[in-house]
């Protein structure tokens, strides 16, 4: 369509800057008429789920417990300086501050530019997370082949 | 020969985690006909140690405290929520209890899909590690112009 | 002109090893003809800043806690093993007897050989960084655009 070459963003660590990183790069270039797949894996399963804190998923009690220490997308560290987590928070109020777009907003704005959201299938059942326990947003659940022939003739970036 | 292009991993953190995902998309690509390198270097080093846990290595002090602190594959440390080297033992009884690959059973399967094994000179001379202390596996010492003509029509994954 | 593929690094972790791998995939791509540009954003902008050290800088008073938190080149931390700071000094002193490119040769290197650097400027935006406060070296303050289409022929390595 445009000549652009794809993007497909693998978030692995789901670190509150990293994220914000890849959702912004993702959203650059999705704005400039780039197609562009977000892959989610391990941590970074964080960014998705739909109870936005600290909360027990899984069946078995070491998932609860992983899930519950992981928590969800308002308790995302910061990959650096985290202080307990008053960072992040400290790091979005500089956000508003100089009108730089915030996590929701990013986020927002994904979903309004039809970026696609995979959620890797392989870690989702080693941390027992269901496709339930997501967002509306997720397209589908992967495996590593279904990434690779989406990625083919993309920019692999892996934060 | 399949058409598929290559991937080039940079194995640098040595997490348990980041390797997992590395050895994950490495053999997943191998066993649709893609073409995989992996390269070691720093930390990442450690997955390659024929010492699987904490050993003195290196010929001076200061690489043997750094090479015995760093450990092998038996103690790589998970990216977060390590808990002092529980999780990573807790997430691999997940992974066996929801038939996901281990570790050492990706690391298998690598070498049985023939999956090349590089590790960083620079790396090496830095940490005091020589050949001798890594897997038979590992088929060349190499430095950043390899990894570079390696990689030219490769995707590159840094993780 | 080589007929190389392009490489464009993006560092955001800021974290003493990888800074180092950066500059060497860096500096020996441009020494085998490869047209390289580095993308410093986040945690990566404190191997630019002017100040090596540890200092105040920014308008407001949350700027200028990260700021000094972060610090400036001088103060990188490891990404594992940092004990306090001291590691990266030892691992520079290992760098120096086992004649490996330490970190201030490496950026002088990537200077001589012509390697473009960007200071991203939503990163600067957030942590109150104005371009006077980063090195002379830094070609231009770009957005993710300028990145994406800087990037659009080239490896993209983010570490």
């Amino acid at each position: 369509m445009s000549g652009h070459k794809k993007i497909s963003i693998v978030c692995f660590s789901g670190d509150f800057d990293k994220i914000i990183a890849a959702y912004t790069i993702a959203t650059g270039a999705a704005a400039t008429n780039r197609e562009v797949t977000m892959f989610f894996t391990f941590w970074g399963l964080n960014a998705l789920k739909k109870r936005q804190g600290h909360s027990w998923l899984g069946k078995d009690i070491l998932s609860r417990i992983f899930n519950f220490l992981m928590g969800g997308r308002k308790s995302l560290p910061l990959s650096r300086l985290n202080f307990g987590g008053i960072s992040p928070m400290l790091m979005t109020s500089m956000m508003k501050k100089n009108h730089v777009a915030t996590l929701p907003e990013l986020i927002e704005a994904a979903d309004a530019l039809g970026i696609r959201l995979y959620a890797c299938e392989m870690a989702m059942q080693i941390l027992g997370v269901t496709k339930d326990d997501l967002v509306d947003s997720v397209q589908e659940v992967v495996g590593v082949a279904t990434f690779l022939n989406e990625s083919e003739d993309a920019h692999i970036i892996f934060v």
